[in-house]
């Protein structure tokens, strides 16, 4: 992991939990126009605290007082890719969802650009995993065509080379520092059918660097969203029930939630060190 | 109707949405910051596949592998403006929803740019479609003043002279290509008290644009905003749960809604050559 | 109160409530992308009738047959903040919601600018309303740290020296001129859960401004959104649920709620000349 993120014990999931509803992180979302509603409630259903400062001059100075940042680049207007560029030189760490990667140009450049600045944690769909790591083509945007699988090995790779955690997105969740490996399973395809939840999950992995290590942050990311898709399914009729539900649930979801009997799987256990 | 489209088979509305939510088409929405969460949404819900590529430099690329573009008028910031005149080159079928149009002098005077290359709909409320054609001076914004009827000549002169399908919304849609006319009865007087009705119609006529030609995707579009409208109304306590219902009825309305007793009168058939 | 404010009578809350639902005014709304479409849908709620018209060279224009205009600045992109200067220009009695002002520069700058602009009301939590008197540093960010009382001074102090109202969120609101003072009491903490409660009272202040006089617009939005919040509540299974119930609220709302037992303090009566 880079030098540059605080020494944040790694902590179990339902720990990592305990730890944000109590310390309530402040999390700097630079995110697109499509979720930042929708991404605002998760945090604040969850018990963090969310600040939307995406404008070049603000940026840097609201990063470096942030306990954790996401830089997502969904709808990247010139003003947010600036504010990003300043954002990510603050050292507070942060999260780059690089949405639909690959397929387009102005944020394709933009995500390698980003991705030298040292990120701690990158998370995307398959697609843009494999895009990011120079290994597929990208997809149509923003869908998932793979597997998690398929983009096991670029994901591996792309923890490597720049040193962050990366976290694909898909059915199982697949985490990977480049050496150990995490599977998050559960939640539900509802998710799928509602606009946010990928976007949002980056934004709550940034909230978690505010209470834990980069891996930690990403499985216990994970592992909320699984859990609390699962409670909203239940009472759902629809997308549009299920995305509210799915708020309720941040709120009450308890940590043995988050780590129950098929939840995770590991090789080295998903906070140890390898 | 213009030579620009892809020479998609008319379809009665139940076909249609059979089609698009089998196909599940790629849907470009330029559209404005009050409505991108609930348009995307609405999207998602009712099986179309949305993307928010809304910057210069990428409005372009992802428009020419869209299956339907919206642009959407409401809120034109300068880069939006560029993305808009980007993507209405790329061939695809698209929407024009001229937001306010008439009122306000930058919106007004990129409709009246766009409208020279060949939107296959333009959905408005009366007062923006009477703008639009010269006639009227466009009501106090995003308010619908007149009934569809006092949009009706102007309706017909505009799909005339631009080669369009006209969509006038108001409690009965009103559609013609300056031939045909269809009207699309039904809905409930909720969605005037939630934000995104309207805009939302124009994302979901963009998706069929995707599975059909363009007369019968705007009709389907209004079909089905009505028959989703009608189950929403009938499960909700106000317009907060209304809009909430109104995704989940989306998701699940039938084909058999949208083509019920009553929904639809034409001079011509909905679907058929004039 | 400014020169520049047309004469609209005091009215209490429910009368002011009841001329809003009747006028249904239009409002204009420059306020941050994370919070659009629960404004708009808040203000539909109400009975008035949202624009978010914020791009220049059409921000004026509209300000001027707007009933009252909302500068929020959560967001402030650069063409919002032109827009802003425009939109205060028009002589339309306007609400200033300075969204972390202190903290971050850009805004700061902005907001000391805009208040010289004769801002109808200026309504902040306790840190931002402090951070504009030129009193504390502005908390870190969106969050109130320090309770109304706290900025009590500030609030007067500020009050005199722009001429504007002054309204303190928190647990109870206070709302000054800088003699009179009213407490609004009652409201959930399910609200502070949820992005945009806040800045969906500034919006329906700027509503109020279409029907009556500053003092009486502030006093009247806080009564109805602590009412509805109550409502909300007692139907909410947590902050997702909450919003949405929040919306259904306003809609059905009465005066009596607004005025009841206990909600309104005052030392020389709300609408009272001092």
């Amino acid at each position: 992991m880079s030098a540059r993120l605080p020494s944040l014990p790694a902590l179990s999931p339902d720990a990592a939990l305990a730890a944000l509803r109590q310390r309530q992180p402040l999390v700097q979302c630079i995110t697109n126009a499509v979720v930042t509603n929708f991404t605002a409630n998760a945090l604040l259903a969850l018990g963090a605290s969310p600040a939307m400062c995406d404008i070049p001059g603000e940026a840097q100075v609201f990063a470096s007082v942030a306990d954790g940042v996401l830089v997502n680049l969904g709808t990247p207007t010139r003003e947010q890719r600036d504010a990003a560029r300043e954002a990510v030189q603050s050292g507070t760490p942060w999260v780059l969802d690089p949405v639909a990667v690959g397929a387009l140009p102005v944020r394709t450049a933009l995500a390698h650009e980003l991705v030298l600045a040292h990120p701690a944690i990158i998370r995307g769909n398959p697609s843009e995993i494999r895009a990011l790591a120079g290994d597929g083509s990208g997809g149509r945007g923003v869908d998932s065509i793979d597997g998690p699988d398929a983009a096991r090995a670029a994901a591996r790779e792309l923890a490597r080379s720049c040193g962050a955690v990366v976290a694909v997105s898909g059915e199982i969740d697949l985490i990977t520092d480049g050496q150990r490996e995490t599977r998050v399973a559960g939640g539900s395809a509802l998710l799928t059918r509602v606009t946010g939840g990928g976007c949002s999950l980056g934004a709550t992995m940034a909230a978690f660097l505010g209470v834990t290590d980069a891996y930690s942050a990403a499985v216990a990311g994970s592992a909320i969203h699984a859990a609390a898709s699962e409670v909203a399914a239940s009472s759902s009729a629809g997308p549009g029930t299920f995305a509210v539900a799915f708020l309720d649930a941040l709120a009450v979801v308890d940590g043995a939630a988050l780590v129950r009997q098929g939840r995770l799987s590991s090789d080295g256990g998903w906070g140890a060190t390898p």
